[in-house]
């Protein structure tokens, strides 16, 4: 049974494993409402998740941690579960699909975890882990459908409490619903006027449909940048908790999450993974049915990989018009590249790639394409550097 | 008179202004010493620069602040100034080089000064802020050669000694020297023992050589992806305080100091600018002379332009062969592409860019190349890549 006491209890037991991740104000991510940023991706491990993990793997019995544990993940959550079992001084074995990117798996590793990488994506894992499971007698470590987990996760609200008793409303990430359902139980017990907010992405909207539709539905496929909370089915225990308690679950677009991502870059110096920076896209995208209240948004976690991480941003750039892509017609004659190149030079932009492309077959046969990539200052930059090319007789075949 | 008197004091008018930053564990940055950072690029402003900026502009006259301030600045300074005239309600001018980036122009003009774009480089926007400063009377703001401004940085010292008592060292940037100044003169004489450590960068190295060469030493030009302390010149004050309290400072150079950015992203989820990343470049390129000891890195400053974070990131990613660059030979016949292509795919490689290009003067005239840019798992992943390349009768050009 979950209980105050019970969440309190697993303060205690955190006491010296977790960090009481900071509060940070934000005031540049919103106008309407004060903002203030829980940073779990601050935490050890680079997010919640071990709170979980090292509440749930600390109260087995003595003969269940001589058996060891097993769970199965990609991410957050298989490095608490190593992370926690090290401490603890028990065995793990972490279940991944293939698929996993290598940086998750190297941390894993470095946490002193059993890694099995499994053939296909995490259904096969997952049975995988389960067979290991039945074979070995280990304990299975659920991600969220588990009351201790879920008690774990719970400390957040009470350091969210302790730092911001002037709290009016919190917005949570939602995946399978672990974090939001300990987070929405401690506030509302402390405080019943605070407001839960959960957030999902558009591409595994599993929690909000379950509540809409007033049982637990699953999704056949799930496909977002936020893989952190890219869940196809909610538990029984957090499907349960999310009724009573989350006052209501808003969906965010992957182009919205991919934004929040760099504005926490750019105006609040952290990374954020997918999964984390739903909150703040809920915020960015005017979802919150607020004003002028203190919203706490949970960046819940920051294991990004820097390859979509690196992605994220060339898309961002493009959008803020900080990059922009041109193709313009030239007829194929000495002095063209050199006019294109000096009216460029002139207004300051800068040249990051250039390709001279003879052989496209909707050009007549003496004429051809220069596709340019430009760093460029913003939209208005960009318009200008088109005036000018197209003022000097070149024709611009995209934008 | 710097005093630690005023240094509290600063503290106590700083109070409701900036925000005590957090002190980070950060054991996956060394196993040599036990790194803690104290993350000022989480700071108000992206920066500690607001710090020194309220104070000076804090305790100037009515008068004084009847008339306004000045500062020279493209960045952080400029940001402080703003924000703490801002605060005081002042009217401020910043004179930037109109090279500076758009992204810190903006920001500075949010905070509410009025922008003087000055054609040229620093120096031609800094004797522009003097003239303006003679005209108008407008009390000028040094970035960093001011009693004040010194004093006001020094409160990073006390919150690092309260954060951490335990405390055996300090790595600090240095650029101008007010920071370290502060921090050294603070740390010094709360507990002698403590070492305090500069880095600068080796395209700008002016407080390393000034104290080489016992004397205030100025370079003839400075170039490093540091943009934040490429000081050509110590100050009078600052050159003196490092002299007495500064026990050595290193040098870190700007692949150090770009490797130091990505582990900041992938191990501590945090942004750091070229300048806030040289103490964590210090410690990852072992030149702290010390052995597990409790040292506290200066992540100073997070305002990093993100194109450039883009380039550091995809510079990061090359290095450590999660992208791969590969020029491969071809006889101009069909089907080669389509080799190659399966060859990749079946290694579980993806393919980010393709580029076949027929016209190179190094070539036979049916031969060809095809440029290819590939995210790969790793150097060894590459290698394994190459080798089944070449098993298959295909040539690699380059590396």
């Amino acid at each position: 049974m979950l209980s105050l006491d019970k969440i309190k209890d697993c303060a205690n037991i955190l006491k010296d494993i977790t960090r009481a991740t900071d509060m940070i104000e934000a005031p540049a991510l919103s106008s309407k409402n004060k903002i203030y940023l829980k940073t779990e991706n601050l935490q050890r491990t680079g997010s919640f998740k071990i709170r979980g993990a090292y509440c749930k793997i600390s109260k087995l019995t003595d003969e269940e941690k001589s058996k060891g544990v097993i769970a199965c993940s990609a991410g957050n959550h298989a490095q608490g579960v190593a992370l926690a079992a090290e401490h603890e001084g028990i065995s793990s074995i972490i279940c991944l699909p293939d698929i996993a990117p290598i940086s998750k798996i190297e941390a894993t590793k470095k946490y002193g975890a059993n890694i099995v990488r499994v053939n296909g994506v995490y259904d096969d894992a997952y049975n995988r882990a389960l067979e290991i499971q039945q074979q070995t007698g280990r304990t299975f470590i659920h991600p969220f459908d588990d009351i201790e987990i879920i008690a774990g996760q719970g400390t957040v609200g009470l350091e969210i409490f302790e730092q911001l008793p002037e709290i009016d409303a919190v917005v949570v990430p939602i995946g399978g619903g672990g974090l939001i359902s300990g987070i929405a139980y401690t506030l509302k017990n402390l405080k019943p006027g605070i407001k839960v907010y959960g957030v999902q992405a558009s591409g595994a909207p599993s929690m909000y449909n379950s509540i809409k539709n007033k049982e637990i539905s699953e999704l056949s496929s799930v496909s977002t940048i936020a893989d952190g909370i890219a869940v196809k089915k909610p538990g029984i225990f957090t499907y349960d908790i999310c009724t009573k308690y989350v006052d209501d679950i808003f969906i965010v677009s992957d182009d919205e999450i991919s934004t929040a991502i760099l504005t926490l870059i750019e105006k609040q110096k952290i990374i954020s993974e997918g999964a984390g920076a739903v909150a703040i896209a809920a915020v960015l995208f005017d979802k919150i049915p607020l004003k002028n209240k203190n919203v706490v948004c949970l960046v819940s976690g920051g294991n990004i990989d820097v390859t979509i991480l690196s992605r994220v941003i060339n898309r961002g750039l493009l959008k803020a018009g900080r990059t922009a892509n041109l193709k313009i017609a030239l007829t194929d004659r000495p002095g063209q590249l050199r006019d294109v190149s000096r009216i460029i030079a002139n207004l300051n932009a800068n040249v990051i790639s250039i390709y001279h492309n003879r052989a496209d077959e909707n050009m007549p046969i003496d004429d051809c394409f220069l596709d340019l990539v430009l760093e460029t200052r913003d939209h208005k930059h960009i318009e200008i550097i088109k005036k000018e090319l197209i003022l000097e007789g070149f024709e611009i075949v995209n934008s």
